[in-house]
């Protein structure tokens, strides 16, 4: 049985996320196993790190699966299941499509699972703010210019987020059963400027912590868009997080704008 | 009467090119005429720097259009012929499909003739021969893996290229009548490496001119990487400039590595 762990690179717009729900979705996940089992002629299975919600894009997506040679029927061949994973990451490119992309394959020790063993995972949010587009990532960022956004403002909140709480006001799941705590180990602020008018072009929010619950992200983006832009106070964060209360927080940014940058181990 | 100048960016995708050949075609003149026809009321034409193929980008398109304050009717506003620049660059962006971008406008003087005035174009075509492809740029590559390419003999070949010469060899309208004589001022290879490996992971070339003839820079890349993979002398070129005859020059490179960056007066 050799364990083998892929990083995952993907632009999210076409499918409906990183899992497989129901069969016939057009899913992440759903392509590589599909691809493995062409390989294989057998069921296979890949486990992400985490879920990725519809149109989410993922530079660093981290998942593992397993060959076993010994389990070769008898006239195939076993060295389809054996591969190295140089071999391995050539097949997938050469068939994924256009807007997935396996970007290294290594074994791993047999214990290792991309879901379980995952201590901490970095999400990039990218809001752009600058009247004019740039076309070429339009589908990579959730473009902003309704209100202008008070930086300092949306930092000051950041803050009282950090740290183990209960996200229940932050979850999308409405019938989430399980425990809904979650640390937050960092919010990272940067900015992209204009090169002569020191105008602020891009916001990029880097949140960083050891799992975040459905659409947890784009919740927390979209309250602190509107404690930027003046709609909602920068210090009522901790009653917001108190209150358990989906209803009180602000609006879910739009997938377009986020990406899963890094999974650790 | 005023004259405005524009900077069009453009992802080339989706569209037929950048000029209008026939009505209904999905072009980017063709979108650009259509928001000042509905902002004025009147028939609207763009003149750009030149056309690009269908699928072929743009990061700096130019174009200008006239606008007479003195030709509103009785009972419409003069204001909407008369807005600032600035005020008209925001009206586009507020209704241009995310692919296209207006990224400056300026009044310039009522002799500025965008195509006429044009003195040399600068085009970048990007191949991409890592094996692991980028999914946030497929659109705006040429993913090249079949033969590695000796980027040294490419830049050899190109050499030939340059200067003042008639490119029927490199022209893609066979029914081509007016004079294929163009100069290429320069042809200007860069490349990325892996970090670690020191692996080529992307090469540009740029491509500077007084002007291109149709398909000229995609059939010259296409020339130039048989030639960088050994499938064609690099000493072959001045021959094939002499013979006057595409059948004889390389493939056409997609338009997707094609993207126009700037144009100057």
């Amino acid at each position: 049985m050799i364990n083998y762990k892929i990083t995952v690179s993907y632009d999210g717009t076409r499918y409906k996320g990183w899992q497989v729900l129901k069969s016939g979705d057009n899913t992440i996940q759903g392509k590589l196993e599909q691809l493995l089992s062409r390989l294989t002629g057998q069921e296979m299975q890949v486990i992400g790190s985490g879920r990725t919600d519809g149109g989410v894009h993922a530079i660093g997506q981290t998942a593992n699966f397993h060959l076993d040679p010994a389990s070769a029927k008898k006239g195939l061949d076993a060295e389809k299941l054996s591969l190295s994973p140089e071999a391995l990451m050539l097949y997938f490119n050469k068939y994924l499509p256009d807007d997935i992309a396996v970007t290294s394959c290594e074994e791993v020790p047999e214990r290792f699972h991309a879901r379980y063993g995952a201590k901490s995972k970095t999400y990039r949010y990218t809001i752009r703010t600058s009247p004019v587009p740039d076309v070429f990532r339009s589908r990579f960022v959730y473009a902003f210019r309704a209100y202008p956004l008070d930086v300092d403002l949306m930092k000051k909140a950041a803050a009282s987020l950090l740290g183990e709480h209960d996200f229940t006001s932050f979850c999308g799941n409405r019938h989430f059963k399980k425990s809904a705590v979650r640390n937050i180990f960092s919010i990272d602020f940067s900015e992209v400027r204009d090169d002569k008018t020191w105008e602020i072009l891009e916001i990029y929010i880097d949140y960083t912590g050891d799992g975040f619950l459905q659409n947890m992200i784009r919740i927390i983006t979209g309250t602190l868009i509107e404690i930027g832009s003046g709609r909602r106070e920068a210090d009522s964060i901790p009653t917001l997080i108190r209150a358990k209360n989906r209803e009180l927080a602000g609006f879910t940014a739009p997938a377009s704008g986020l990406c899963l940058m890094k999974v650790e181990y």
